[in-house]
């Protein structure tokens, strides 16, 4: 673990922390954490903290909490030195997948630093979601939630990554992401001339949003694209394979990640 | 299955293939071919074939074969477009990861087009082979060969992905890559001033082939990268969180093969 994520009941007044039950004993059984030792704490906003262990008890632990400067962020119990630098702000448009592949995508995007996920019903979704009277995350939410705050802890992202709590509709994206930016989508269908990727890139400011959108894995419809396309949206299709979905993604993002960062800062 | 990968006994003279058992069975019941059908076949040298069903029997199938330009390509019984330019020439040298971690870098190198993978044995493998007296992949030689084989057929890659049949030590590396060209690995300690990624990657001409090394889990050891560097090969370390070893597998090669294709095609 390099860096503890904080509960999101935490406001940044509180001096001491609670800790109870599993994540008291992750500290003190798993990671064998002793009284007096620091660690690296991270808000749902992203700011970090330090934490000092100072006592435990029979099935709980109290840390006391104190501010800390980004640039004093080594004081991690795994100090492996890591990029200090700004992040682009991506934020994840992603269709539903089969079963554990969303998982697998939300935990590696989340490592990789994206700034928000939400996941989209697509007409080539595998699962119809639509039908449900509960159009929220419901039960796979959780397991989001469990396999966003794992990869933050274990990647030490700085980017506290955040998932949205209803599934998208396609048609609802525009209004979702309101024109805060470059919306990219990936497809594999000829749609005329189009600009590449870096190019594409070449245009975003260093602080500013950027959205990306990846199919399911039947990929997108060509009224989808169309679609995506009067709404301001941006077609980019990659010259390579045709890559599974969860391939897609981390393919993707990758990609955009670092175009903007050895390019910007 | 965008395309059928023949074994590696196909020479190319063979105007008829006889199918047997699994293999028969998957073309057969799986994806329920039927007589006169054609599929895209490709052989171990990465050159289309047309096949063709030409009689069903009991456990086996017969299959005629002619020979299919690289442009005549779409006859594949799942036609999605396909890119049909050139490919970088990667080459991945991975060191060891746990368990089924191996099986999904080499997947995924192979969804994404690299040209041969080589499995390496660096200071922080978890698992220790070096000691073993076959120094071959042994039984996981097998699983890791069908994942390829699937990955090819899947994503209907041109690239004939080949692996290479010893797990190497690390400090054999420079002798197996006798000079071939551009040698990048990534790593997470600070090296003094280096060149960026896009840098790099600038100096490659279209045909010339390219390699990077992965690190495992525990990364690579700071000898080791001494070691690298002396060796002539270049150390890239990129603006981003610590990625796990699977991550950062695809991150990378996701990356390399991006700025190649949609800066020299």
């Amino acid at each position: 673990m390099r860096q503890y994520l904080l509960d999101s009941s935490f406001t940044g007044e509180q001096k001491k922390l609670v800790l109870t039950d599993k994540e008291a004993q992750y500290l003190t059984k798993v990671l064998r954490l002793k009284v007096g030792d620091r660690l690296l704490g991270r808000d749902r906003t992203g700011k970090p903290w330090l934490l000092e262990l100072e006592q435990i008890g029979k099935s709980s632990c109290i840390l006391s909490v104190s501010p800390l400067g980004e640039d004093e962020t080594d004081v991690a119990t795994d100090a492996l030195p890591s990029y200090k630098g700004s992040y682009p702000r991506i934020f994840l448009y992603q269709c539903l997948c089969k079963g554990k592949k969303n998982e697998t995508i939300v935990r590696q995007a989340t490592e990789i630093g994206v700034e928000e996920i939400t996941l989209v019903q697509s007409k080539f979704c595998v699962k119809e979601y639509s039908n449900k009277r509960d159009k929220g995350l419901g039960a796979q939410k959780e397991r989001l939630e469990s396999q966003i705050k794992e990869a933050i802890q274990q990647s030490g992202s700085p980017i506290p990554t955040h998932i949205t709590d209803e599934i998208l509709s396609l048609a609802d994206i525009p209004k979702h992401w309101d024109n805060k930016g470059l919306f990219i989508f990936f497809h594999q269908s000829s749609r005329g001339k189009q600009q590449t990727l870096p190019q594409l890139l070449a245009t975003v400011q260093p602080d500013a949003p950027i959205a990306m959108l990846i199919g399911s894995e039947g990929g997108l419809s060509d009224e989808e694209c169309t679609f995506l396309e009067d709404a301001g949206f941006r077609p980019v299709m990659l010259k390579g394979n045709i890559l599974r979905a969860e391939t897609a993604a981390i393919y993707a993002l990758s990609t955009i990640q670092v175009l903007l960062t050895e390019t910007q800062n």
